[in-house]
C-alpha cells in the first residue's frame, strides 16, 4: 500500500437535505489547539457554549448543553434518560424521521404509540390531543422539520395540548433549528434536541440540547453515578431511588448534566474540537440573530421554490408547511434522478438529495441551509440544474429557474 | 450579554494522562471542508480510513471502522452489540476504567463477574483462566492501558485462555493504543475500541474499533434494520432471529457495519470533520510506522520515568507494568497537589494530571504521548515542574530531572 497523501476533498456546493458545505468560520474555530479537560478556560468555555445555545433555542433553560455524537445521539439520549422501560410515549409519524423516534423509544423499551399521516402532510393537533387522551403518555415525541418529506410541524398548539394534560414534549430539530422559528420556552418544549449539519453551519458529530427543569428533574430521578467516582453522598442522594436505571451510560443525561454542571464530575472527555465547532454555529447565529436567520432561510426557500417552479418542475407536499430549508420536487418523465443527479455533481460540483421510502425514485431534495442560504448558491444551482434537465431530455423553460428565483430577490 | 468573540484558546503543552496536545496536522485535516454523505470521495476515503485503521490495529478484519463519539462510546457500542441481557461477562479490573466497564456492561443488561487486583498491578492471566471456568463467561472485557494506574495489561497470554476456552475477548485500548504494541490478530482479540485523544494525536470524539468476523456475526444475529428504511429482503433475513435486539440504535454496531459496508445503508449522518481527523491520526501513525510510534512512545516516556526520579520523585506502581505514555509519581510531603499543578498551568502553561479514586490527591499523571512524546516537551516540563517543586518548598535535585532524561536520550 502507497502511503495516503494528507486529506484532500474535491470542491463541492452542498444543496441537499444536509449535511451542507460548513461555514468556513466554523471550520476555522474548528483548527484551534486543545486545552485541558478542565482547564479553567476550557470550563468557562463550556459554560459560555451553553449560553450560547440558550439563545439559540430561546430558553432560559441551565440544563443547555452538547451531547458528544451526531443529531441521533441527542435523540437517543434524550429519549433513553426520559423513558423508562414500559412507560408509555406518543410519536407524530410524518416521514422517516417519526419512524427512527419510533426505533429509538422501542429500543428504550417504552411502549410506543403512533399517529400517522401521509408524507407530505403535517399532523392536526387535535389528532395528537385524541391520542394522548386515548393512551395516556407521559412522554409526546415529535420531529420538527422531517426532512424526508420536507414538511416542518407546527408545534405551538401542541405544546399547548400537552402542558393542559400534563404530558412531557421532546422534539427533534435537527433539521429545522435556525432555519424556522423555534420556540423553546414560548411553546413549552420540554427536551428539544439538534444538530450541527443543517441551518448551524457547522459538520455532523455534535448534538445541542436543552432540557427543562421538570425534565431535569425528571432524568435526575433516575440518576446513579459510576462506580469508579461515587462518593459516599452519592449513597444517600440515591436511596430510595425507585427508578429503573438509565439503560446508556454514555448517553445518560443525569451523568452529563453532571459533567456539564458546577460539580463537574468526570464522565466522558468532551470532544473539544467539536465543541469548538458548535460554539462558532451558535456565535455566528446569535451575532446574526435568531430571527434574521430565520428570514434569511425563508428568503432562499422561497427563491429556489420559485426557481424550480420557473424551470417547470412540480413540488411535493403541502407548501404552505414546507421547511424553509429544503424543497422536494418531483423527478420529471423520461429523467433518470440518479443519473441526473450524479451529473450535476460530477460536472458541477453541486450536490442535490435522494429520497427515502415512499418517495424514493419520485424525488429530489434541494436545500438551501445554513451556509448554503445565500443568494449566489441558489441561483447557481438553477442554472446548472437547468443544464442537467435538457441534456437529460426533460422541457425545461430555458432561464425560467433563475429568472423566477431573481424576481424573489427582487421582490 | 456582548457578543462572543471567535474562540482563541491559550496556549498549553498537555503533559497529563489525555487529552494532550493535538498534532498540527490533524487540526489541519479538520479544517478541510465537507463533501455529501453519499459523494463518492467520501465513501471512498470512508473506506480508506477502515484500511489504516486495519494497519493501527495490526487486523486483517474486514469490520474495522470509526464510531462517532468519544473513546466511551466505542466501549457502549461493543458491550452492548455484543452483550444480550442476561448474558455473563468476566471483567478484570485494575483500575477505574475497568470499573467503567463494568458498569456499562452492567447497564446492558449483562450478569457481569470481575476479577479484581490492588491499583498498581495487572491482572495474571491464571486469574483469568480460574475465573473462565468458574463462571463461564461469553465475553471477557479488559482494558489493556488503565491511565488511573498507568498500568498496562499483558493481553497475549489471555487471549490465548480466551482462544482455549472459547470465549470472546473484548479490550479497550484507549489509553494505549499507538503507545504501547497492540497486535490485535496475533493475540486474538475479538473486539477493540479506542480514541484519538492519547497516543494518536488527535481531539477526542472518534472512536475506531476493529471487530474480528466471528464478533461480527455475534453481532449480526441480532441485527434489526430499522423501520424507516428496510425492505422486503430484511424481513426474511431477520425470520427466526430470536436474540435480544440491541438496546441502542445509536450505537448499534450491526447497523453502523451496515453504514460503512458496501449496502452503504443510512444510519447517523457521518461526523465528517472527526472522519477527517481520524483519518489524518492513523495516516501518520502509518507512515511513521507502528513499530517506530511504540519505541517513541518508550524512549520519551523512560526519560520522563528518569527525570522524575533524578527530581528525587517516587513512582506509584508496578513500573515493570507501566505504559510508555504516562507514569504516575507521589507528590511529595508538603506540597499541595492541586496548587503546584495549577501554578504548572498559570505560570508555564503546561497541564499535567490529578488522579482518580484511592490515589486521589497522592499522585499527579504526567503523559509523554502522541504529538508530546518529544524531547523538547519532556526536557520543558522537567525543567518547569522542577521551579514549581522549589517554589512548594519541596526538596528537589536542582538539574536532575532534565539531566537525567538527558542521560536517557543519550543512551
Amino acid at each position: 500500500m502507497s502511503p495516503a497523501p494528507p486529506i484532500d476533498p474535491p470542491a463541492r456546493l452542498l444543496m441537499g437535505p444536509g449535511p451542507i458545505t460548513a461555514d468556513p468560520r466554523v471550520l476555522r474555530a474548528m483548527s484551534a489547539q486543545l486545552v485541558g479537560q478542565y482547564d479553567p478556560w476550557m470550563t468557562a468555555t463550556m459554560t459560555e457554549t451553553m449560553g450560547l445555545y440558550r439563545e439559540v433555542f430561546r430558553t432560559t433553560n441551565e440544563q443547555t448543553f452538547l451531547v458528544d455524537g451526531t443529531s441521533r445521539a441527542g435523540i437517543e439520549a434524550a429519549l433513553v434518560s426520559l423513558l423508562e422501560p414500559g412507560q408509555v410515549v406518543l410519536v407524530p409519524v410524518f416521514g422517516r424521521f417519526g419512524h427512527l423516534l419510533v426505533e429509538i423509544a422501542t429500543r428504550c423499551g417504552a411502549q410506543v404509540h403512533t399517529v400517522e399521516v401521509p408524507w407530505g402532510e403535517v399532523v392536526p393537533a387535535e389528532m395528537v390531543e385524541e391520542a394522548i387522551l386515548r393512551v395516556r403518555p407521559s412522554l409526546v415525541a415529535c420531529v420538527q422539520g422531517d426532512t424526508s418529506t420536507t414538511m416542518c410541524q407546527p408545534l405551538a398548539e401542541i405544546g399547548e395540548v400537552c402542558r393542559r394534560h400534563d404530558v412531557m414534549l421532546y422534539v427533534d430539530a435537527t433539521a429545522s433549528l435556525g432555519g424556522n422559528a423555534f420556540e423553546t420556552d414560548a411553546w413549552g418544549v420540554d427536551v428539544v434536541t439538534a444538530g450541527l449539519q443543517k441551518c448551524l453551519g457547522g459538520p455532523s458529530g455534535s448534538a445541542p440540547i436543552t432540557i427543562s427543569p421538570a425534565a431535569a428533574a425528571r432524568i435526575d430521578a433516575r440518576k446513579v453515578v459510576e462506580a469508579g467516582i461515587r462518593e459516599a453522598a452519592d449513597d444517600d442522594a440515591e436511596a430510595g431511588n425507585d427508578h429503573a436505571v438509565i439503560r446508556s451510560n454514555y448517553l445518560d443525561l443525569a451523568q452529563v448534566m453532571d459533567y456539564w454542571g458546577p460539580r463537574r464530575l468526570n464522565h466522558h472527555t468532551e470532544a473539544t474540537t467539536m465543541l469548538y465547532g458548535a460554539r462558532e454555529c451558535a456565535r455566528l447565529l446569535v451575532a446574526e440573530g435568531l430571527d434574521a436567520a430565520v428570514e434569511r432561510h425563508r428568503l432562499h426557500g422561497a427563491a429556489m421554490l420559485a426557481g424550480v417552479r420557473g424551470l417547470g418542475l412540480t413540488v411535493f407536499g403541502d407548501v404552505a408547511h414546507k421547511m424553509h430549508n429544503v424543497v422536494a420536487v418531483e423527478i420529471p418523465d423520461g429523467i433518470d434522478g440518479d443519473a441526473a443527479r450524479s451529473a450535476l455533481l460530477t460536472e458541477f460540483g453541486i450536490e442535490i438529495g435522494t429520497s427515502f421510502g415512499p418517495l424514493h425514485g419520485r424525488v429530489w431534495r434541494i436545500g438551501t441551509m445554513g451556509y448554503n442560504a445565500r443568494t449566489d448558491a441558489v441561483l447557481t444551482t438553477l442554472a446548472c440544474l437547468e443544464q442537467v434537465l435538457r441534456a437529460g431530455g426533460a422541457e425545461v423553460v430555458a432561464g425560467g429557474g433563475v429568472a423566477a428565483a431573481r424576481e424573489v430577490y427582487a421582490a
